[in-house]
């Protein structure tokens, strides 16, 4: 197996896993529920690490759910077991497996899968996107105005003080504001025209890398500024690279 | 044929053929675009209309695109032949039918059909409501810090004002906001429990009708308020009935 099919077929198998358990882990208790999120968060994290290893012993894994792997290998695998968490334990079927790999400093392959949807975004640096192997490209909107923006605004008081006027500023210009609750199918939507942009104030790597090499290769761009003083914690503009979405920044 | 068989049949014919025609009109410019639009809306509001007439000509029907049939009927058809248009438009996979059936002033039947997903909610008037044919019911969630709210915030400066305060105050004591771009299916997520609440300025009776009736018969409670001055244009607060959605309002 080269790359992408190794890739391909964890982000498939974990996909089928979570849609197995999708709505069977909501009718339990908040406890147990707490614990089933867990388990499966990394049942499925573990088996794209099997997968993955199986085929590449030496390299590394770099997961949500923790490390695995050679952590020393010029190849990491950067993975999102389970991107929508929290969609995917009240039953809205919106969520994501996320894998991108990197070799040294470069993103070289993204892989992202929608189960609910059955829809597979693939990339490799230098070549083409696809959306279930079919060439995507972003929208070709240049004005807010007809725009879709996905603007979050953040958790903490202080992050949603700032979120809530960029938020303000984006209703008064775009056509529509979303907030569908998976930072990587965001992406992905950018990448193939269905929304305009992204912004979040708080994501980590493995929630966007996928996406990243994904909407690039599809003509758009992605801004990352790291959190001072946070290890892995990002703030995020992405967009179709055409819309003017400074001014709403 | 019986109402609910015949809302069922109109809501999946009209679902099929938003569903062969998704993704395809995305790529043409913005002013057949535009065309393209009216004429799918109408389309699909058409081949609905022609489905309950067949069976039940002498029947009213009142649509986002039209009326039909004998005005003077004590039974109306309130029709949303796409709700979540501009998602359809653009590609997104979250858009849905929804046909409900007023005898006099009472709701007696709504069917919401979600063609992305397959997914069909129905309910009677005294009866269960059903996704898929399963039983449904809202979450058991009591508390705004465990909740996910789809908050509304209305689209001019003077609707924003108010619906950003009330956001701001949402998303500081929910546990997650979502704006998903559907009011009714909004409404059918609540009656399956996958979101707790809804909270919009401007709705009118085609995007609610169905869901008020499903939501109601699986727990929850539905407010409606009327906006003065204008027809068919109300505020809605919908919720599982067990949060205490009044202090975020």
């Amino acid at each position: 197996m080269n790359f992408l099919e190794a890739a391909e077929q964890a982000a498939r198998q974990a996909g089928a896993l979570l849609r197995e358990n999708f709505e069977t882990t909501i009718e339990v208790d908040e406890a147990l529920h707490h614990d089933l999120k867990i388990a499966l968060d990394k049942e499925s994290q573990d088996l794209i690490t099997r997968i993955l290893l199986d085929s590449f012993p030496d390299h590394a894994i770099y997961g949500e759910e923790g490390l695995a792997g050679n952590q020393d290998s010029d190849y990491q695998w950067i993975v999102d077991p389970i991107d929508g968490t929290v969609n995917f334990y009240y039953g809205i079927p919106h969520y994501c497996v996320s894998i991108a790999l990197r070799h040294k400093e470069d993103l070289i392959l993204g892989v992202i899968y929608d189960p609910s949807m059955d829809e597979l975004w693939t990339v490799e640096k230098g070549g083409k996107p696809y959306l279930n192997g079919r060439e995507i490209s972003i929208s070709p909107r240049t004005k807010l105005e007809e725009s879709i923006l996905f603007v979050g605004c953040g958790k903490t008081e202080e992050a949603l003080e700032t979120g809530l006027e960029r938020f303000k500023r984006a209703s008064l210009r775009a056509r529509k504001m979303r907030m569908m609750g998976s930072a990587a199918l965001g992406m992905a939507y950018i990448a193939c025209g269905r929304l305009d942009a992204y912004v979040e104030s708080r994501i980590s790597l493995w929630d966007i890398a996928a996406g990243q090499l994904l909407l690039e290769a599809a003509g758009g761009t992605t801004q990352l500024s790291p959190k001072e003083g946070e290890s892995d914690v990002w703030s995020i503009v992405a967009s179709n690279g055409k819309i003017p979405i400074d001014e709403i920044l």
